[in-house]
């Protein structure tokens, strides 16, 4: 089995591209080859496959997206905005106009940004109950918020004072059968922030665009809303930009680079 | 800048090899460029890169070993490894006859062997002192072997005791002032052992060469060094099998496969 494959990343949020513009992929991808593909060592690398398919006459593009574990994903916002980076270079799409990409979590609105940014539109973060989190036998206040996946934000005094994340944090107050991500933020004054999370399945990373919108949500409703807000997140693979817009929508912004192309063999 | 890389594995210890026949990369290869190409989630990302360089007349062929932190470094067993399977891939040298290739630690020599594994003559490992190595509180006895770097062999009942390696053991007794790669190894009858491996400065690691030609050395001499020994060594990544002839050098073989092949970006 051989395939091209493109290596791209948001904020060291990395993905594997496959260009499947004729559909051949279809059947080629069981999650053993997504395994394979993303496996760090023996593959090439990354936290998810990202299938580049073509969709229908009003929205051409569709975002197959498949997590490293093998496992089908409804979105991720990094990933998504490195899908459009890769269309934008390939000469798929232009930079120059918006760009609608089609996921299993609906239609996608893409903004190629003046800055060379690459911005998406997230929809609305829903803020939920409380609860409290636990990290080495020290409990943190923490609330829920939903983003399309389930998250609960910690807010610190210090990002030091977490420590280190080797285990999944523990949990109790709000009920999340399918796990949770867990975001701890620190504020650094005006709409400057920083966090750390823990993805559910994966551990500490290095980044994670729908915890930043949920970041951007708890702070939003400290600041009282005066929307529109926009929040500078500083995750420990790079900067992101969350702006809550007068709909409550938040566009998460940032940059999203390709950096090699290839084939694979297995 | 871009360039043409290669990438592969033996027992997962993984590698960008760079093809620079004509020396062409002599200049551009600085250590930020070496940390971006192994960066995991920014880069190709590796263990390290096996630069690709031709030698003289009558070695043709030189591998410039550069650790993932930049760094400069001798020898690296499984390294040499996935070196010859790029040269025989590449059509470069004939897998029928016996491979030479210069380093900074000197002349070795590979095999290219029947079942499709490649062998390396890692010359002699030498037995020291003894030590007490400490992970958690818990203190194990260990054996010092010198591969070309130095290891501490501690031999477990159980792996499973070893408990979790995220931070670098503890050790006492014998001086390692530029650290010591730690393996721990379980007998599991005849030739066959398991082995977990700390490597300075990088952490619980998939497999290292050395440490399995340490690991055999310390057995061979449990074994009454009734040469020629072999065993196989299971790693996390994989397995392999270290030979110990007559003359007391240490044979590493196993697997060494490249998988991708592409061009890279910075």
């Amino acid at each position: 089995m051989s395939f091209p494959f493109v290596k791209g990343h948001g904020t060291h949020n990395d993905f594997v591209v496959l260009p499947d513009l004729d559909g051949s992929l279809h059947g080629a991808l069981e999650s053993e080859v997504v395994i394979a593909l993303c496996d760090r060592r023996g593959g090439i690398g990354a936290d998810g496959v990202l299938r580049v398919m073509r969709s229908g006459p009003e929205v051409p593009w569709f975002m197959d997206y498949r997590n490293a574990d093998g496992s089908v994903s409804q979105m991720c916002g990094n990933g998504v905005r490195v899908f459009a980076r890769y269309l934008a270079e390939a000469g798929l799409v232009d930079p120059a106009k918006p760009l609608e990409v089609d996921t299993r979590d609906g239609l996608k609105q893409v903004t190629f940004c003046d800055d060379g940014e690459i911005s998406v539109d997230m929809g609305v973060p829903s803020l939920g109950g409380a609860g409290v989190v636990s990290v080495s036998s020290r409990a943190f206040e923490a609330v829920s918020v939903d983003v399309g996946n389930p998250h609960l934000v910690v807010t610190v005094d210090s990002l030091d004072q977490v420590g280190e994340l080797h285990d999944s944090p523990f949990f109790c107050g709000v009920e999340f059968p399918d796990g949770v991500n867990i975001e701890f933020v620190e504020r650094r004054g005006g709409g400057h922030v920083a966090m750390r999370v823990f993805e559910r399945g994966v551990g500490e990373t290095s980044s994670c665009g729908t915890g930043a919108c949920a970041v951007a949500a708890v702070m939003a409703e400290g600041d009282g809303h005066a929307a529109p807000l926009s929040y500078t997140i500083e995750v420990p693979g790079g900067v992101l930009t969350v702006s809550l817009e007068a709909d409550q929508h938040a566009h998460l912004k940032g940059p999203a680079l390709l950096v090699a192309e290839g084939t694979w063999t297995a």
